[in-house]
């Protein structure tokens, strides 16, 4: 993401060695963070209770002498005991419809007490703070594109509050503890992001669609297929992320890639990577199902130079081989 | 708030006696829900940590024969060990600006955790849930008046955001233990309510413009004076909180008084009460203040009969009443 003519933007592949826990590190999103960080030298203490993390994401790195792993609920506290942290980065929570309407409860605590037990490890070792939001803050928007000034439109009783609810005072909470208590925070908003390591039951539609055309079934539309989705590919996300920890700034910032695809267009894109013709089967919307959303990404460009760059049928193509070879290891 | 051809609507004052734990029982609305309950033969166990109740709003009760009270932060648990509870209301939280952007962090715990050991302690007892949440769930609201189903204009990251997003999650949690616990819950979204016992520094106009007319002060009016309020006075409140626990409805009931008076009227009002003029000096309008609020009580209406009749003259007067007592002691 780095132009040939510039400088590199500071990140963490430039930082002297830091020490990171990580919450939901066994997630889609927490698992490539900890791939980076390792990569990059830095030391890892990963967190996950496997509540919708996958251990397959762990064993990936339990050989590698700077990763440790703790297994554990945060929403009950992060028994972490080790060296002075550098860095608590909060990405523990079902994140799919499926999953936190299936665990509610669990998805609301993690966005309170996880994420407030997350603060109060960072405030202890005086280490920063980084939050993972969503763009499910900003609910069913009546502002396109969205920016980070967007308050938002969420049914605070819908059946996807746990989550968006749960999240907004994740935020709320995370600026309390900035402006009350002096720690050093980061919240992002993230908006649809794709790749490899994705679970295969997360019912998002980049995850159905691969699948369905993998098994050569037909392709769920919901609703007419014209609804928009934006989808960031994950080292994309992974790039803004590492920045964003380097930049002094603490109110909430938009990661995503502003590109509109309609439903139909993806198919056609899943069409065109499968290399045969792949059919359509039409069902009803969702309730409360957001009809469009789509990051304005003004802000993180001009701070980070934020510039998401992968495009979709690279990004599509690298989540068929994940999902190709899970198949072919069943 | 009975019509007279009417038969009596159904409501605690016609109820078998009741066991009711009551969070935040010195608090003004809290306690003003002790003295009913406890007129009306229930028994009632207060809870209160007198981070924003007052000692003595306790001690008005303590010689009460079916009253207790226990000293906790139900942030930290409700320390009851006592019979089977047909009633758990949580009305717990700091709750004026001044207050709860004092405590941020205690403010939102008692929304998060707080709620949640209530609803814990009523899944245990089989008891119903009674949440006290807030018009501040609007926000600064882009619909007049506000009926339930909108949902709302809060900014997340705002300074009032530790008491407004910890109570649209207190709806997202209370809504989640009655679907998936089976929990016999209730909601109200409160309105400007007024009333004795009030705290002195609660910072509400009314309490202010008391207070400033009391000592001969001008009136401080922030803006120019026309925002509108509505305000509710606190017996309204208690009848329509009685009522809705004996009615089966499990989504947020708006409880408050639609009529509205603009700053100046209510200047006027105040006037005509002390009996004398009173000056204004007029202040800039703070930040995050919301312009405008005012209840749609359709809902609330037709489901319990609500019908706020109070007289704001009548109202006031009892204000004024109660603060003279209060200086007089002094």
């Amino acid at each position: 993401m780095t132009t040939p003519d510039s400088q590199p933007v500071p990140s963490t592949a430039t930082s002297d060695p830091l020490r990171i826990l990580i919450t939901g590190s066994a997630g889609f999103v927490g698992s490539h963070l900890v791939e980076r960080f390792l990569n990059e030298g830095h030391t890892v203490i990963g967190v996950d209770n496997y509540i919708s993390g996958q251990v397959s994401n762990t064993e990936l790195f339990l050989e590698h002498p700077r990763f440790t792993f703790i297994e554990a609920d945060v929403s009950h506290g992060i028994p972490y005991e080790g060296e002075k942290l550098d860095w608590v980065m909060h990405f523990a929570s079902p994140a799919s419809p499926p999953h936190y309407q299936q665990f509610p409860v669990e998805t609301l605590m993690v966005g309170a007490q996880g994420t407030q037990n997350g603060l109060e490890l960072a405030h202890a070792h005086g280490a920063g703070f980084f939050l993972a939001s969503t763009s499910e803050v900003y609910g069913d928007p009546h502002v396109h594109p969205q920016p980070e000034t967007y308050w938002g439109n969420v049914n605070p009783i819908g059946v996807r509050s746990c989550y968006d609810e749960a999240k907004r005072y994740a935020e709320a909470i995370t600026m309390a503890y900035h402006r009350s208590r002096g720690v050093n925070t980061r919240i992002i908003r993230i908006f649809n992001t794709y790749g490899p390591r994705m679970r295969p039951d997360d019912g998002r539609v980049i995850t159905n669609f691969v699948h369905q055309a993998l098994r050569g079934e037909p392709l769920t539309v919901y609703g007419d297929g014209s609804q928009t989705r934006s989808f960031q590919y994950i080292d994309d996300l992974v790039e803004g992320i590492s920045r964003l920890m380097m930049a002094q700034y603490h109110e909430p910032v938009n990661l995503g890639n502003p590109d509109e695809f309609t439903m139909l267009e993806l198919v056609n894109e899943i069409t065109l990577i499968a290399g045969r013709q792949v059919s359509k089967k039409f069902e009803r919307l969702p309730l409360d199902d957001p009809k469009m959303r789509n990051p304005d990404i003004i802000l993180s460009s001009n701070l980070i130079q934020f510039k998401p760059s992968t495009p979709l049928r690279f990004g599509l193509s690298e989540v068929f081989k994940y999902f190709s070879s899970l198949d072919n290891d069943q």
